[in-house]
């Protein structure tokens, strides 16, 4: 028995890799990229397995800003949705219904899906942004590139900022959005990449199996992660109480979340980064203390039970300071990582092997049929 | 490495068991459930553990007469989507959908995912009915119940029939439904039920894992196969050309669907009910030809290559002599096997464990980042 696969090796990849407390994508240190890269350069990289040159690059960021918007269809399901629905749901149904309208519906080569990738992965990003001012009462933002300084391009990360909030974003503000879609673009075989990796193992198409990622994306042990953590920071409210409620959630025998990781034990490596983000944006949008109550939490974790934040930990403080309202973490979170479920889509169909596991059967050996009238 | 996680044991299950050729329901062997049992009692048995008694029976029939229909916001949707949808891309989107407008959308308590159970059930069947007749031009059946005989209520085989048809089967017709349904009910560990355990194990909604085992039945190496056996029946067009295009096939080593199968190495135990099925519809609906050529290719698949048909192969032909339209193969499967995948949602979430494989790194180890002018 392998409970949870833990420990087994069930695939070849070549995107991303963990070993130790160092990430890689296709062999770079996310130390390195988060330094050097942009999300663009970052969607490259894993797509082609090399840093893009000028031109491929350019071709990438227009093809990623042209597809920059809901398909009619999708938005017209959109406007009739309820407003308090979850974006996690609505972005699997959307990514389902993205398929319907693509004109590669039904085309599952290899050619075929290089086009889909860049629709998918700006089209899912618009749908987020688009429910959410839906939701909000007010109107999606339908182009793009128009808040741009003159004859420059918007990054995706600034069309995602106003996309989501309606004005272009200050420096500050895209580099944040910037280095918080590169950290979760990417991240080996978890739990929503591998289940994006067994539904195609069936050739079940592109839209299908990101829609089946965003599934398992959803839930607390996994994207969902973020926004419990934000919770959990409005719950405890200020600095000072961060401490009793600390002593008393571990009193409680009550997991924290954010701390910890099925494969990092020594420390994430993102978590520095996105660390670095939250402590820059509270101070410039002036509220602090979500920081400070986060790092105190750390502080104090690490001395009492050895724990240590992940990805998820102080990417929460860094969205609120961005203005992005918590249930919509997970959803940011699925913008970024369906990039990196793409490029282990490629990677299945290009070497592909139906994954079916045994189940060890602990039920009776030998029933048989009871009529109705002896059960 | 284990590719495909071929013979990893992952998960333990009592809900069905493969023993050989040996397919059984908690223990009770598939030919005593096909020759005894309805749809319904199967249902019960799956979710329970034990075959249900006449009160418990009569109450979940009960609830899925009741359930038994697409959700308002669900349909309006569904009366908007281009009518040349893959249906197994409108179920995706629907279960993700059917998940916002369900009265327990936030509660994933074992009493709510209870309460769910037989309301998604009821509600995929009556949303692959609905699309199937929005897109023929004709509306879709909104009650349920009112063509049955008088003081009897009909049963959920009958119920889809009548609502994908718009009048009541004749009981050859109920018969061939009920048995196509409680035979595809369940299959151990099969892609799609891993699937669904896998998103399920980050702790995602059933909705959700649902939404994400549909999208890998869709693939063509899984619950595709009945409709690409239905497509090579018609391609091969008659009797006597059979055995011509098999030799063709067989010469350019193309794969003939609907034969073999990971597990079972000896045969398909269900394929046998099927074939009966499929015999005695043929001659009721005066198109016997479609039986007489599976049954032909049947012989010389085995003859030549010792291969033997699985429960694809004769649905097909099954399903065509019900009047069903081959590209609602697969979606018909998935109407039914979601109440294994729903059983098998049960076992994962009362005793839960990540699923997050390893994956071996074949990249490269130690790549640097490279400015843009150096690339």
């Amino acid at each position: 028995m392998h409970s949870g696969l833990a420990g087994v090796t069930s695939h070849r990849s070549s995107v991303s890799s963990i070993i130790g407390t160092t990430l890689t994508y296709r062999g770079i240190n996310i130390d390195e990229i988060a330094e050097n890269g942009s999300f663009e350069e970052v969607v490259g990289l894993l797509w082609n397995g090399f840093l893009p040159r000028k031109e491929p690059l350019e071709e990438l960021k227009a093809s990623l800003l042209r597809e920059f918007k809901v398909p009619d269809g999708v938005l017209t399901v959109l406007r009739g949705l309820p407003r308090d629905g979850d974006p996690m749901r609505v972005l699997q149904a959307s990514m389902a219904l993205m398929g319907l309208y693509d004109p590669d519906s039904q085309d599952n080569s290899p050619e075929a899906n290089r086009r889909k990738a860049p629709r998918i992965t700006a089209q899912l990003s618009a749908v987020t942004c688009a429910f959410h001012r839906i939701r909000s009462g007010k109107e999606p933002i339908l182009s793009s590139g128009n808040g741009a300084a003159a004859g420059k391009k918007p990054t995706f990360a600034a069309t995602f900022f106003h996309h989501l909030n309606g004005r272009m974003p200050e420096p500050v503000e895209e580099n944040a959005i910037d280095k918080a879609l590169l950290l979760h673009a990417d991240h080996e075989l978890n739990a929503s990449t591998f289940s994006a990796r067994v539904t195609a193992s069936t050739l079940s198409d592109m839209h299908s199996s990101l829609a089946a990622a965003i599934g398992t994306l959803k839930g607390p042990l996994h994207g969902g992660a973020n926004r419990a953590v934000m919770e959990t920071l409005q719950k405890i409210g200020s600095l000072e109480k961060v401490e009793p409620w600390l002593t008393e959630t571990l009193a409680q025998k009550e997991k924290v979340m954010g701390f910890g990781h099925r494969v990092y034990k020594d420390g994430d490596p993102r978590a520095k980064h996105l660390k670095e983000l939250s402590k820059k944006l509270g101070e410039l949008t002036k509220q602090p203390h979500w920081f400070q109550m986060s790092d105190k939490l750390e502080s104090l974790l690490k001395e009492r039970k050895g724990l240590l934040p992940n990805v998820d930990f102080y990417s929460a403080s860094t969205y609120y300071c961005l203005g992005i309202p918590p249930d919509l973490y997970t959803a940011i979170f699925a913008c970024s990582r369906v990039t990196g479920w793409i490029a282990h889509l490629f990677e299945q169909y290009a070497d592909n092997d139906l994954i079916r596991p045994r189940a060890l059967y602990t039920g009776p050996q030998e029933a048989h049929w009871v009529p109705m009238e002896k059960r």
